[in-house]
């Protein structure tokens, strides 16, 4: 199975509002929950592609029973989140059904106490032992240790599992001194890890840093994919226009699908940029079509690159 | 006991951000959650004055379960909340904190079935046994019939239990046929109730409508009361800044303590009047703060007004 780790589990709302103004009061036409954090949404896309999936993490209080309670409705997925004392946070998505304009409001993350985070230290040692891959995924809520990414990789490492590194910030920044297989970072993130603008060399950059492939994910513009086996850009076939949310997390997903089946780079990032082009088209956000997919196998261009490096 | 009746409950959430753009992505940086709904707002204004209270209506779900939880930590208060299978709402409050503003976002009721309504008149009809007042407040869910007040309104009569009726729109408009003792709109329902945008004479014939008493609620110019005791205006000592969200439930907090009390009319508005003020005032929305409230009680001028009624 493929292993995912979200820290920062959410449940996911989303109201739909006729039309979003600041300082009035709104009717929410629709309300919308689904389980979230960037780890299970990589998981669910991986179940939908036919992969055996495991999720682990934090949940706790009513929410994260809420969310544990979806998740039994995902087929071939397996609940192995750690319980809390906390409560795990909300995410409330505002959708403005006149501008299709989205706004965001994260709840900070329930605090984890030291017990809490050895718990799921031996948790995730134990599901490593049958993992074909794993993805460490998304923010560290409270009182998980800054370093935290870095020990996770080492263990997965130690344990001969692929392990894909895909979060933000000082987490990424530490987490890839622990030398990731596979680091996803977008354009933000990688000039906030490395300092440089341009992708290129900010990949590389990365690569030195520890990371031992790098997939920067560069928005409209694909793939850029910076590997010992080789240099390539993946390219959809036409710029999209879209909801772009969770196109990131079907990218890692893709990523991980092809990995385990040991495909080749170039085939990887074609699946990758496939599945994240068919999640930007899909009405519902974090969702891929699968006609859409199927199409874009075919048609996401995948073209080395030469550097100096 | 005081009764209040809330049939649309719900759980008012806050969330603090630091500054609200339609579009962009907000950290959360404080949560609140506190149960709400109009009559649950009255009852905690009552038992804070010291009157025991018991707040019916529908609850049901996680939210609702959390409310009530809540509710258990309200000296002198009593839930007699019905069960339902569906999930009581949340109402959503953005409070920017860099403007001052809040925006709300109102989820819609749950469906309530026949057999809960027929649960609830029950409930009902039991509890005004011991009431020496009731309030009914608020929206009606989904499923609870449109002309769902008068009837409510007609029982607490049949009960000799004084009845205040604090609700807008249709729910209204069909809820004064029953004859309530008090009504308690804001310039806007009541212009909506009676076609008449003129305070005086919309009050006026908001009684020919059938509600014995009519306390309208203006805003920062207080309180016009057209009654069979006389006509009277309540203004509070100066113009206030604050926020106004729950000044009108204090309002009729303030009503409801002194009419059981037995004390007359310029009393009654007197108390509601300063419990406004109080609450407009109140870092908290929604509290009330006793200091002001107290001083408030001696500086709130009553006047009587003449009318060719």
């Amino acid at each position: 199975m493929i292993l995912t780790v979200t820290l920062n589990t959410a449940l996911d709302v989303t109201y739909r509002v006729p039309s979003l103004r600041a300082g009035a009061s709104h009717r929410v036409s629709e309300v919308l929950e689904r389980p979230g954090g960037k780890g299970v949404n990589v998981a669910r896309v991986l179940a939908a592609l036919g992969h055996e999936v495991t999720v682990t993490g934090f949940s706790g209080g009513l929410t994260g029973r809420v969310l544990r309670d979806r998740l039994t409705d995902v087929p071939r997925l397996t609940d192995a989140l750690v319980p809390i004392s906390g409560t795990t946070r909300r995410t409330v998505t505002l959708a403005d059904e006149r501008t299709g304009a989205t706004t965001h409001l994260n709840e900070p993350g329930p605090d984890i106490t030291h017990a809490e985070w050895s718990a799921f230290q031996e948790v995730y040692d134990d599901l490593l032992a049958s993992a074909s891959a794993v993805a460490l995924c998304g923010s560290l809520p409270p009182g998980v240790p800054v370093g935290a990414y870095a020990g996770l990789v080492r263990t997965a490492r130690a344990a001969r599992v692929p392990v894909l590194l895909d979060t933000s910030g000082t987490a990424l920044r530490r987490g890839v001194a622990g030398r990731p297989d596979i680091i996803k970072p977008n354009a933000g993130e990688l000039a906030e890890l490395t300092g440089f603008h341009e992708p290129l060399r900010a990949t590389q950059d990365a690569r030195r840093r520890g990371a031992r492939a790098v997939v920067a994910s560069l928005g409209a513009e694909g793939l850029l994919a910076v590997t010992p086996e080789g240099h390539w850009r993946a390219t959809p076939p036409a710029r999209l226009a879209g909801n772009p949310t969770g196109a990131g997390d079907s990218a890692v997903a893709g990523l991980l699908s092809a990995l385990v089946e040991h495909r080749p780079w170039p085939d990887r990032l074609t699946r990758a940029t496939a599945l994240s082009a068919a999640t930007v088209l899909s009405p519902t956000a974090g969702d891929f079509d699968r006609g859409t997919y199927e199409e874009f196998l075919t048609t996401v261009t995948v073209t080395g690159v030469a550097t100096a490096a």
